[in-house]
């Protein structure tokens, strides 16, 4: 049966940003389990609360809804086992990997773009986003990108231990990849999709798991608008 | 057979401060192996060098010498399995904290209480740590430290990923303790035995895993000499 997933996308449809919905797209194909993408808007809220949802990922297998990325990836790893797993070392260190993807790769990807994503927005979604995401950061959107040259140095000092751990190891999880993975792609994703501006230098190592991440699946994250 | 452990010392011999020391010594006590601890100055070169290591921690296990933190982990895991694990998820995940654990907590309390380190060293040691050090840093001792009052605010800023894993389960590891909490508390132990400073302020959640692993293995690292 095919799985529905909402999944978050600015004023063209295909364009699909979220960080948090990647993780789930990601950790979907993971398991190769067929998905339908429905696009939506941070303005369609009845379309999820009708469903019991606040916010994407939010997926419908059958009748059962799960919602949030990492109860969807519980639900997805308990729900097919004998699919590839997306934890295959257990899920102790991999909290702290969640919590650190949050705190410190999106935080750190938020001050970066955030208005390019609120470019890409539907304008229906404009005023909610603007209003939303200066009240979290206490400037205006502008505000908090405009440091950008200057920030993404801290960004990519700060991003050490990745670099280090893929120097040593293919993947976040191990010799195969897993949600630790798609966590860390997430952040990412949603730089490409919405954001010419550069994360990454071109000679940093984390490109090549970046590339595999892109490549894996059968493309689903390279194949998706964004810049290149 | 006990194994015979170098650590590193300060002017008092039982003042075992080194970060990368403490991770050996709460995995041995992990493992519940006896161990014979070696007071070593970082001008003791030769008990050492004779052995084939170049820096603690180094252990003798009979004839058997290794050397690294990391490395001891991974032999006592092999050598000793029916002991309780180290790894209790496997390795994956786990290099990511070891690398985090580096770049943000080591070099992070070194910023902190450098000076204080200095302070606990032998005098024959001094000069060696001072030039090495400073080398390092770019700065003096004392400069390094100078800043601490406002540093130690971004440090604890920098802790979130851990404090809020440790929000949701009881050790780094998971429902039990591995060497994913050892990586994390060496720099803890590592201040707490040689500098006044407080690199927690008395309300953070992250006092009661540190109590935790204080009190554990009989209390290992709560009996050595410290500032509580």
């Amino acid at each position: 049966m095919t799985i529905r997933m909402f999944d978050l996308c600015g004023a063209d449809p295909e364009r699909r940003f979220s960080p948090f919905c990647w993780r789930t797209r990601l950790a979907l194909a993971h398991k190769d389990l067929d998905v339908e993408t429905v696009p939506w808007k941070f303005t369609d809220r009845e379309a999820i609360e009708s469903l019991g949802a606040q916010k994407v990922p939010t997926i419908l297998d059958g009748e059962k809804m799960v919602t949030d990325s990492w109860a969807i990836a519980e639900y997805l790893e308990e729900t097919y086992p004998d699919r590839p797993t997306l934890f295959p070392n257990g899920k102790g260190e991999v909290n702290f990997i969640r919590w650190w993807s949050e705190a410190v790769m999106t935080v750190g990807v938020a001050s970066l773009i955030l208005k390019d994503v609120y470019d890409h927005l539907d304008p229906v979604d404009q005023p909610y986003f603007r209003e939303s995401r200066e009240k979290r950061f206490g400037r205006t959107l502008e505000e908090v990108q405009s440091g950008r040259d200057k920030g993404v140095k801290a960004f990519r000092q700060a991003l050490t231990p990745l670099r280090v751990t893929l120097q040593h190891q293919q993947w976040v999880a191990g010799s195969s990849p897993g949600f630790a993975d798609h966590m860390c792609a997430g952040p990412f994703l949603w730089a490409r999709a919405t954001s010419p501006f550069r994360l990454l230098e071109a000679d940093d190592s984390l490109n090549d798991w970046l590339n595999r991440i892109l490549d894996s699946y059968g493309g689903v994250a390279r194949s998706a608008p964004g810049y290149d």
